[in-house]
């Protein structure tokens, strides 16, 4: 890649990224856009305009909004999760800043004065491997100030090493205070007065198979009550409610025509036809066959009709479809945290007990799977996993070979006519690779969800860990490494085969990856600028939003259904931000310059997070940033490849004290082993300490109990309770309650 | 070896055995011996000879005894460890019986008819490294039915291969059930009604610093009220009490002098003195030098200068020696098991909380290291081990090299006049290397036990564990390997150097161990017969016993004390068996042989360490069985061992089927990771189930309570107990109990 299509692909970026924000500076000032800007402001019961009149006249209100607003707002907004979130970016965005400070003004200079690349030039020498076909392309503007233009041996190699122990150590510092504080933060958190019922439940699966004349209900009951018998409350088993869902769901859905049709029938209204267009709707395929009926009183029937027969799948769901799990309520926040970690029975593979997660966060049917089955599906899902982690790099690296144009050329050679025109050149050689590389990534979060789901996880908190888990290891192996890789693989193929060892595919990482890092620096800028223009101006949500709403949308409520924001999808967002924050920081002494790229990034990322949780994102479900022991680790694994690389990248230089960076593996390796067992018990598990928090109020065990019970099921009153109680039983012990 | 010196050794050692057996036999029908052979039972209060008379008549009554007595009695007797020690030799037994009963009719038929040794010999073909310095010594006779007389590439081997399957799911089988009935027992023997102390207690380390007007003592009792309201009893700080101990010691220790005194004074009292003489001593070292006193009055003065003292120092321990760490009362057993798994602070290294070890089981220096310093204490002793394991073979490798005659002879060629007579020289082939292995490894115990200590446990029956297992892989990596692999070394040294690689080593390995078999198969028969001979007879208590009651005992207590049994001594007698256990599975299916012998090793063991537990050994701690997933884990480790050994002798054959073995190595893990999860969690903690079982008797909390008082700290009267506690607080908050 020159200098000039490097320039073109940066500049094109940051002009698509101008054009956004002046679109979304234009738009979120339109009233009607709101529920698009500001829906979780609109959630929350507050007015947009009253919010921002504060000092929004100007174009980067949104700006100084974002800045001023403090963590306790953003708790408000988003939750802790969303906190946490932030958290996760400003610390990236600290390393990333410490390094810079030292790396820009000391590396820069040494590099640039340095006349490696030049020696080798007029040497006559053609480099190594990796610049075989890469020193051509790569922009020599950049790689005189890399670690490229310093010579084997020379005694500037040492400024390299002391970087790297420098961003190591900054990296150690900015992880201990952020876990320190997201620690604090979820400690506050669980401590609130507020009632949450979560905290007053416990999960417990496993129950063992009870004697026939006895309900999985009543052995759960009798057990807890005998190991609890202060604090046990009540107990709700878990039923397959599948049936009594679809059900529910039918009459939701024949609710939701009524209202419609009922609207379309007051528009019908008009001046012209007083008495109006009755709605009418056909029952068959999609409406589109079959007999032509009234849909008020089609539907209203089909209600009648269905109403009985939810009351008698309820019935039957909760005495015959019990399964094996059960969520079990105390009358204290300590008695369940206690509960939550005491182990209950002397064989492990019964009654399993663990924290109960949210009601909403809830995966109902993978409660009931046995710990055999979790085990099994955990074996087979992790091994899917790896292949597809490993194979998924057969097309990638086909396709980044095949993107350099070079390659395209050969292999097509029809297409020499337009990629010779130098403008079309330009602007391919510039976006061909890295779009080839985000298609291919947008295709996986769904795959690696369903996965995850697949294991028997029972939240979909812990869903999303696993799948952004699962989805960094993916893009760090097949992004980061086979990227490089792949590149000097088709083009030295045949050296490969003759020398197919390990050392040489080590050797190679270390040689290949200096080639790699403009690309990186394009890739960086590329998905920054374009993905958060995209990100900040809604332009897909708002013109959804308004296609739905004046075309589909009748009632309210659907109109609301229109704008709901979702959640700050954490799964692929965190391994996305990961993925960029392992380049930099793999480059960061290769190529010190992509540094400010790297800050650009993240301070932007941190700038339109914010706004977003403040203004659009609603949560799904709240974990008290369990997400970040995951984080830690992630950015753990991606100093350790890092200082790996630089090990091997300082070496190849033929220099001798490159094993002075050995000792950084093992410390690494220590420093994520004391962070753990210091910090990562609390994530686990509720510390009795914060769970015995005083309650801003007696705690009504019966809404927290109703929390629990699915829609489907939910009794119409209140005092149906412990009816609803009663049905799971055969032996109704309790006095009755009134 | 040739099969003289192997019958010698194996005769030899067979003689006495018979020997000791006879020995024993005989003193233990003599009444004055029975504090030897007896010691448990008198302990007990029972009358040895009552128990005796049931049909000890027979010079086999033990062995009927031991093989009557039921589980219950060994519990009765030794406790739930002893009767886990018991489980783990009867395990292993049935290992071998199970492998034996297949491998022997099958293997020694398939081996004994091929022509494998015939054919190299005819083919004038000196076999490869291992057998050019063992196949001449080494035993034909036991050769032709292993292995070594298969011929490579045979479809003989088949058997072999299918064997090692048959071993392999033959143990899976028995530790699986083992497990299964280890658990039950630990688990009954929690659940028995009796009041113990430590199911009411839970240890608590690093206690935060407490504001300087607070003792430690009022800032637990705080903590803990808060966090336990309703089952919180009380707490007892640890104190740092060495000084008070030491004068305690010292009163202790001139009460024993009186009474000593007093005894000599009443002896000296005969008809021609009927004054006596009162007994004096010197004040000086060792009583050797000084003024010499009248020992009964100057001890009376001394304690009575000691008392006040003692009474002084009581008070100031307990006030201003405080230490970070506490036992903390609760006032049922599920109280303080649920306590004791709770996570009690947000920050991992505040408020620790463990089950409370058995009081008479505790290291009190070692409660109040803080969890930085217990990290980096084991840090240091597993470096310091690890170096011992690896260092250690350099002179066990010189000895077991040298130890052979021949090597003798060429080093000190002096000895050639005694080394050359036959009498001399088979026996000294016989004995030699057995010896020289056996002094070494008792060396080690004690070292292996300091360290572990040093780990900042907290336990004595942890200490054993620890010792154990460092012991076990030591005694593996030094003894089994590195014999076999010396003995190759020495020989070939040259050979070594030329291609010193991993390679030459995993391959040398391989083929020296099958020329081991007979140094083994003396081993074992040396250790069992002269051990087991010397364990069963007590020759050396029994010596060590007469002397001291003839010349030095004077009072009860002193005669008590020259026959205190002491306990089984797992920390060594774990690792011992294991060793043995491992060569014979590792040879199991090369030399099928070896498995009478290993069978007759566990057999006997048994039998002996039943009648030992039964009469003689008197545990000094109780864990419930805490050592068993140890046991487990080893056992396991040498099955691998095997496995990975098996899968080198069998591709060494050339047999291309040897691959089907690989799949075992992951079985076996499996396995190990499937019982862990589900036996495991019951041993670390404690399950509610198990915790709430209905109690003989109201708990007399007091009782409790003193029992965790140290001996030199404990109050005179029980009534004194509010007066000690309160001693350690500075604000008496509780209402004055009298």
């Amino acid at each position: 890649m020159d200098l000039a299509s490097f320039l073109t692909s940066v500049l094109t970026s940051f002009v698509i990224f101008v054009v956004l924000v002046l679109v979304f500076t234009f738009l979120s000032r339109r009233p009607g856009n709101a529920p698009v800007y500001y829906p979780s402001l609109l959630l929350r019961g507050l007015d947009p305009w009253e919010v921002r009149r504060r000092g929004t006249r100007s174009p980067v209100g949104w700006i100084r909004d974002a800045l001023s607003a403090s963590e306790t707002d953003v708790i408000a907004a988003g939750g802790v999760d969303a906190a946490v979130y932030l958290v996760f970016l400003s610390s990236v965005l600290s390393i990333l800043v410490y390094s810079g400070i030292v790396l820009l003004p000391v590396l820069l200079p040494v590099a640039g004065t340095d006349r490696g690349l030049e020696l080798t030039a007029a040497a006559g020498i053609k480099p190594k491997n990796d610049e075989k076909n890469n020193s051509a392309p790569e922009l020599p503007e950049i790689q005189r100030l890399a670690l490229s233009n310093i010579q084997p041996r020379s005694m500037r190699l040492w400024a390299f090493l002391l970087s790297v122990y420098w961003v190591s150590f900054v990296t150690y510092f900015i992880l201990w205070k952020s876990y320190k504080h997201v620690s604090n933060l979820r400690a506050t958190a669980r401590s609130t007065p507020d009632v949450k019922p979560e905290e007053f439940a416990v999960l417990v699966r496993d129950v063992p198979r009870s004697s026939p004349d006895e309900t999985i209900k009543d052995s759960v009951d009798s057990y807890f009550r005998a190991l609890h018998p202060n604090t046990f409350y009540r107990s709700m088993v878990v039923t397959d409610h599948k049936k009594a869902d679809k059900i529910y769901l039918e009459i939701e859905d024949h609710k939701k025509k009524i209202a419609r049709a009922e609207v379309l029938y007051a528009n019908s209204k008009t001046e012209s036809n007083p008495e109006g267009n009755k709605p009418t709707h056909r029952t068959g395929f999609l409406g589109l066959i079959g007999k032509k009926v009234d849909t008020i009183e089609y539907c209203s029937e089909q209600i009648k009709e269905l109403l009985p027969k939810l009351e008698a799948e309820q019935k039957t769901t909760l005495r015959d479809k019990q399964q094996r799990a059960a969520i079990v309520f105390f009358n204290s926040r300590s008695a369940a945290a206690s509960a939550s970690q005491a182990l209950h029975a002397q064989v492990f593979d019964k009654w399993t007990v663990m924290e109960a997660p949210e009601p909403r966060d809830i995966i109902w049917p993978n409660l009931s799977r046995n710990i055999y089955e979790r085990q099994i599906r955990q074996v087979v899902v992790y091994s899917i996993v790896f292949l597809t982690v490993v194979f998924y790099m057969v097309p990638i690296t086909a396709v980044s070979a095949i993107s350099t144009l070079e390659n395209l050329r050969k292999v097509l050679p029809f297409l020499k006519v337009v990629v010779d025109r130098p403008a079309i050149r330009t602007v391919l050689q510039a976006y061909l690779p890295q779009i080839a590389l985000i298609v291919f990534l947008a295709l996986l979060p769904a795959f690696l969800t369903f996965l995850s789901k697949a294991e028997g996880i029972p939240s979909q908190s812990h869903v999303v860990r696993a799948t952004s888990g699962k989805y960094f290891y993916f893009v760090v192996f097949n992004v980061f490494l086979v990227y490089t890789l792949g590149k000097t693989l088709f083009a030295s193929l045949r050296t490969i085969l003759d020398n197919a060892n390990i050392g040489v595919i080590i050797n190679m990482l270390a040689t290949s990856l200096p080639g790699g890092a403009t690309f990186f620096l394009t890739f960086v800028a590329l998905k920054f600028f374009v993905g958060y223009g995209l990100e900040l101006s809604r332009l897909i949500p708002l013109i959804i939003f308004h296609l739905k709403r004046k075309y589909l949308c009748k009632t309210e409520d659907e109109v609301k259904a229109a704008w709901a924001p979702g959640d700050l999808g954490y799964g692929t967002r965190v391994p996305n931000d990961m993925l960029i924050a392992t380049v930099v920081l793999c480059y960061s002494v290769m190529a010190p310059l992509i540094i400010p790229f790297g800050v650009a990034y993240f301070a932007l990322g941190w700038l339109i997070a914010k706004n977003q949780v403040l203004r659009v994102y609603v949560p799904s479900y709240e974990s008290n940033g369990r997400m970040w022991p995951h984080m830690h680790t992630r950015i753990i694994a991606a100093l350790l490849l890092y200082q790996a690389t630089m090990i091997g990248v300082i070496g190849l230089k033929k220099f001798y004290y490159s094993p002075i960076l050995v000792p950084l593996l093992p410390i690494s390796f220590i420093f994520a082993y004391i962070c753990h067992m210091r910090f990562y018990p609390a994530f686990a598990n509720t510390p009795l300490e914060v769970a015995q928090h005083e309650l801003k109020e007696t705690p009504n065990m019966d809404a927290i109990y109703t929390a629990y019970i699915p829609q489907c099921l939910k009794p119409d009153k209140l005092e149906d309770l412990d009816v609803f109680e009663d049905a799971q039983s055969h032996t109704t012990s309790r006095a009755p309650s009134f």
